[in-house]
């Protein structure tokens, strides 16, 4: 069998075209012939189905090392490729118009001549980078689960040791229940928070804000992202001069633009009647609890909330980290793209098993 | 009781010394006096042994609130110390030439009468940042586990509800018995790691270097930082030009300058007969085994590694991941701290209940 290469397709004749297309989904039929992404000839490569390539330009045969070797493909592409055809998967390279995508994935059983997919992969080396908007493409258009309709978006790492990590990624805009009326309180900003020394008891047991002292009846200390929403809300007032100005100057001078995007996150799902306390001991910024009636009778709070630039580089190592320590305490990672207006993105980040 | 402040150090009688140091180890005597440091006296005014402290500046009586409002301390450190208090120790301010720590624990049942010390305390909000000169000093000079002469280093993190979070700190040198001959190997260079058609069977199979592409006679596959301290030691040449130069290059072009920071921990751990893989899964840069004889018989993995650059500054929040998801996985996390030279430091942390 002869299989060209001129350096960005591999073309093989009417008998691949049988032996690969017809019956296991590689490549796309053109003029008669069998056209290969590079990607899947390295895979027929590896496999032994076709002994080599041979190269337009030198005229050299190259076996599946050579022909890895000569760059012709992204190893990180070939491993996940491989591994998606080991779970039995048909596949095929994404059109060139999505940018986002490495590769698209048809459900088990189908291939290539159906019209639908499973899922939209993006490949990445886990040290290399992912752009926020890799991240936004991959989740999607609407507000879903990924339905029947739309392929979820998922972000493939390949590790130093070639393992595949799979990440599904969706939009998730947090939505609750929590609604009280405050009334009016009055505190003495500190350091790195607000103590208030009477404060109505609908602001803790029932609203769930701050945290008293001690027992209940001791004085309520406000994280500085509580007070400076409250404050906002006109629900605060500072004993002395100032309100929410002096306190979101504070958490400025502790916590420099991060406070001030914690905020809008913070504000954003108040909003949205979902209750944000500090994410700290799962290494977040806030976990979130969707309906709270009274602190006595919480129930588990459900998402893990990282606030990030709108423009942010995920670390595929932070993401991993994130998500399996998520998952480890039944919740799920949200990461909240935030710019200078407000929240414009709620992604959710899960571990997924193709 | 008459009590004052002076703005750094607040005075009481003789009585206050009867019932604050000699019974419960509050402040230390002078001339016949009390002087406590304003972090006990808040928490003496917190538990209403006495009701309020004369400002000798202002004149005011302040009471618990009103002190905290005045500043007279940070609320971080009154959490802490109320926090150590209600663990049942007793606890100082540390010396001022002490710049990495914040108070001394006394073991249970001692005080400062005594000689004895079980902790050294740095306390933190978890907004704020942690310094590596500050973890270096928590760690000691010896490599130890703190033994009876030297107390634990820990790291104290306040979150934003104002609970505790103590971390030791502690120097751990990896070491291991990991030590096999390599006879020397030929690869290609792809574009994010090296491929070795032809591998020495010591090399994964006793030496755990790389992984073979899927079964055992397939071409190992080495990462690129196996594969630069490998071609660094002599034992991997690359086919086409160029030896270690050209797969650092390509290490510095995929990860910029971390890739030589983990080059230089890498080449520290192999030196100490430890074999380091990629730690991506738990989100670190390597997990470590100690002891590898054969691949076949690996034990628990015991180390999880971030390496940072010696002047990094730690996120509370990114340590209590670090530790948690580590702790999760019975593995122990070490920060190693290189400069351009090498590591220099390799500093434990783990979770620690006082």
């Amino acid at each position: 069998m002869h299989v060209t290469f001129d350096g960005s397709r591999v073309t093989a004749g009417s008998e691949a075209r049988e032996r690969f297309y017809d019956s296991r989904g590689y490549g796309r039929p053109r003029d008669g012939n069998l056209e290969l992404a590079p990607v899947e000839a390295a895979h027929l490569l590896f496999r032994g189905d076709i002994p080599a390539v041979h190269d337009d330009r030198g005229g050299e045969a190259l076996d599946f090392q050579a022909y890895l070797a000569s760059q012709a493909v992204s190893e990180v592409d070939f491993f996940v490729y491989k591994d998606l055809r080991d779970r039995g998967f048909y596949l095929s390279p994404a059109p060139e118009e999505d940018a986002a995508a490495d590769f698209l994935v048809y459900p088990r059983g189908q291939g290539p001549w159906d019209d639908d997919l499973a899922y939209r992969i993006h490949s990445k080396s886990e040290r290399a980078e992912v752009a926020a908007a890799t991240m936004r493409s991959l989740a999607g258009e609407d507000e879903t689960d990924h339905g029947d309709d739309e392929p979820t978006g998922v972000l493939a790492v390949v590790d130093e040791e070639s393992e595949v990590t799979y990440l599904s990624v969706d939009r998730r805009r947090p939505s609750g229940s929590t609604a009280h009326d405050i009334p009016s309180a009055e505190g003495d900003l500190l350091a790195d928070r607000v103590l208030v020394g009477d404060p109505p008891a609908v602001l803790h047991e029932r609203a769930f804000y701050g945290q008293p002292l001690d027992s209940e009846d001791d004085p309520l200390q406000l994280s500085l992202v509580e007070a400076a929403h409250l404050a906002g809300e006109g629900r605060l007032s500072l004993s002395g001069d100032g309100g929410v100005e002096r306190i979101v100057e504070r958490g400025r001078e502790v916590e420099g633009e991060r406070f001030e995007r914690r905020l809008r996150a913070y504000a954003a799902l108040r909003d949205a009647g979902v209750v944000p306390k500090t994410g700290f001991k799962f290494g977040a910024d806030f976990r979130t609890y969707a309906n709270v009636e009274s602190v006595d009778d919480l129930g588990h709070s459900e998402l893990l909330v990282r606030v990030v630039p709108g423009d942010h580089t995920f670390d595929p190592r932070d993401l991993a980290l994130d998500v399996r320590l998520a998952h480890g305490v039944r919740k799920t990672m949200v990461y909240a793209l935030a710019d200078s207006e407000g929240v414009t993105e709620w992604l959710a980040v899960q571990r997924l098993t193709p």
